[in-house]
């Protein structure tokens, strides 16, 4: 945390019209309900636009619209969001590790670590990695043979990346994430599995964020391609030859199975499952738990998730729905007598 | 495991009813079906009860109801599973390190480590970390700077914390687990999306177990909290500013959006995903592969998930489902034929 | 990567009939649209026969029928993917470390490593370990006292495997995964969770693969079991007691209950929920996404995943399932009308 800002400073900073006393200091950031003076909250979601009228804040980053419900200071923005992100950036900055090799690290002769990059303890690294500048590695990660990482990228620790796999510039990995290990290649012979050699590797863009425990298998044979501004969600699986495509944005505990190839500027909400071999077109949404299996060729909102009953009243739900092929034959047949019935009567 | 102990010991300790010989000697544990002499077994689930007539059980604990069919010595309880649960622990002490820092571990001069507390090989531990009596760390953890982990914790392997977290008293986390990464905040940004700094931390009560693999994140502004005696599974997703009410049991692969609350005493099954923003009220149980959408605001059993046909038979249900709209509107239509017919007849 | 292999040295090694050239040299794989010359590619998939035509491959494994239309030099096989994953491995031998333990290993004394074997940096290996012969445990593993690892079996960096685990040949255990952590046994009393010792262990047959971050508890009181020749992808849970049979493969995000069996030769899609106690045989294969809440007894194809639709339609859909139990009620009300009239008319 820094010891302060002004309004005046952040209104400038950050190009937005201030509504107050430019030289109010704050020194942290709060939600509009548990806000006090010193700090600055925001207005992005309606949901909260009640709340705005109490809040204690000292300034909120708000739009135009919501101006006038404002009792505070206000900063005047476009994306409220956004730049409420930038000014919590500023109020905390992310915090760094000193540049140097901790002694306990292992790091091979021909690996080449730029001197700002910050090594934790007990890392290993292995031949030939190259370790871009200012990058940190937490302590407990593992870069096997031939791994490059780009400039001002951070690896939480336990990180592990396997040999070849290329990351590129200020990405973000959390914890106990996985790039690179084999992907699911087996192949039936006699009645018992023989592995397929997986002899891709993994090239993730730059500004990619890989939430904690997140595995991103290696190719079989060509790359699994993650693109520049892709940010996934903790403890997803995405599959081998899997391409995402930029500024994609995945929650938690998706699944994306082999080379299916997803495009840029989509959403996919927790949970969903997507089959392989799938090409899912640019500016798709999915909602949480569903199902993807078949290509989705047009933009748009997708879902199939199932929200909860009463539990007794969904396995009723489920009884009739096992009986819904005879239900519309039954009704079928109705129209049957119906129409002969009509035609009877003309 | 210890050298055995008599029945007559294991009554007087735990509060049970023997029926039997209390200089019996007992030495493990094991399961109607799998024990032999020396074995105490428990029934607890009618499932089971079959199984009672031919134990080779030196002494089984269960319900005084079901004495009548235990074919050895028992130990009456009214609560066997828990009962059974007291004495396993007693005959299988959980496996204690010894106090000490292995001398492979790195501490920052700044921690304060308890003389009782045992850290193991290869664990990092950052500054102004507080470790408290008893603790045992396991080999590889990762605890970063301002962590506090309270007394009689076991740490697993592997286990990665982040900075400022707060662990309570007597918690167990398995191998794996990931507490206090970034939530996963992004705003969009003319296209692209900045990352929101997660400013809060995760608040670990007492008697909580966190299972393996399993990842919490920090909260956004506030704290993500797990209140007292929650139990977690392996593979549990919590997401940022949530939290999980004291005594709440969540079974594996469970994905919780943020900022949503789960009440006291709830039940959530395997592999439900609860979207965010939402309550969950006391008492709620929620059955496996369920989707919670919208918030729980009376106790009660929950579910949607749908179990398994024969796959040819479900192809057809989706494809009727698909048309449950145009089928509603068929029977309607009959309906008003059926009813204007009626009308003519009268 | 070798320096190359001529394909008649191909054909006689895996005994196969070659069409063409025996001097030409491969040196790597490509798919067939992505291959020039020295790579070989094949065809194993209908869905990829039209790029035969135009593939660059210097060979392609291919079954009999499709060699008519095959451009370059063919090794015809019975099972293209099987020898293709021969001749891959050939090609690209798994890469090994050199025998030996790394001078940052920490390994009790009494632990019995093999002179072939080698121990990574930063691996902890507790008393009583035996490590057989060809091991290669990666950099950052933990293996806790007791636990036994058979001959040629290789683990990625950062596993974990607990106390007393035992692992077989030739099994490959990517990075992350946990063998042997707690299963979720908790028993209710007086409103609070008392944690049941789990006292069995896990056993791991020979020729297994375990996924990246997947996760097998240990046995509550007998143990969890995973037969020879089991194929587990990435981010699986594996509950404690459950067993699953020989040959059986399970894909991503799978999480299956304690205490169920799983047989012989079966395949589990991605993301299927399995419940606990239950019994599925021989032959099963389950669809994505599907929830086994039933014991299985046939051999077949189950399935209970529902496909995307357009989100609003969905929504709909949702809406009118809900009322399925009304729909059903009204046609036969209107079933009992028409039966009527019917009785009338004659």
């Amino acid at each position: 945390m820094v010891s302060g800002v002004s309004l005046g400073q952040l209104a400038t900073r950050f190009g937005l019209v201030l509504r107050g006393d430019p030289d109010v200091i704050v020194d942290r950031v709060a939600t509009l309900s548990g806000a006090g003076p010193g700090a600055v909250s925001f207005l992005a979601n309606a949901k909260y636009r009640q709340t705005l009228a109490s809040t204690q804040a000292s300034a909120v980053v708000l739009e135009a619209d919501d101006l006038e419900g404002c009792p505070s200071a206000a900063l005047i923005s476009k994306y409220p969001y956004a730049d409420y992100a930038r000014i919590a950036a500023c109020l905390y900055p992310t915090p760094t590790a000193e540049p140097g090799i901790h002694p306990s690290a292992v790091i091979d002769a021909s690996a080449q670590v730029a001197a700002t990059a910050a090594i934790g303890p007990q890392v290993v690294i292995g031949a030939g990695v190259l370790i871009g500048e200012r990058v940190q590695i937490g302590a407990g990660c593992v870069l096997e043979d031939g791994v490059s990482v780009g400039a001002d990228t951070r690896l939480a620790p336990r990180v592990t990346v396997y040999r070849q796999v290329r990351i590129g510039a200020r990405c973000v990995l959390q914890a106990g994430c996985v790039l690179g290990a084999d992907g699911f290649g087996i192949a039936k012979d006699a009645g018992a599995w023989i592995k397929v050699p997986q002899v891709g590797t993994v090239v993730v863009g730059d500004d990619v964020e890989i939430g904690a425990n997140t595995t991103i298998d290696r190719g079989a044979i060509e790359d699994t391609v993650i693109e520049d501004d892709v940010r996934l969600d903790n403890q997803i699986q995405v599959g081998h030859n899997v391409r995402i495509g930029a500024h994609t944005a995945i929650a938690a505990c998706v699944g994306i199975s082999g080379s299916t190839t997803i495009g840029k500027h989509c959403m996919i909400a927790g949970a969903v499952g997507i089959a392989g071999h799938l090409e899912i077109t640019d500016h798709v949404v999915v909602l949480g738990l569903s199902m993807v299996s078949r290509s989705l060729t047009q933009p748009g909102v997708y879902a199939s998730g199932m929200p909860v009953s009463d539990a007794a009243e969904w396995r009723r739900i489920v009884a009739r729905l096992r009986h819904i092929d005879g239900l519309t034959d039954r009704v079928r047949a109705l129209e049957g007598v119906v129409e002969a019935a009509q035609a009877v009567m003309k």
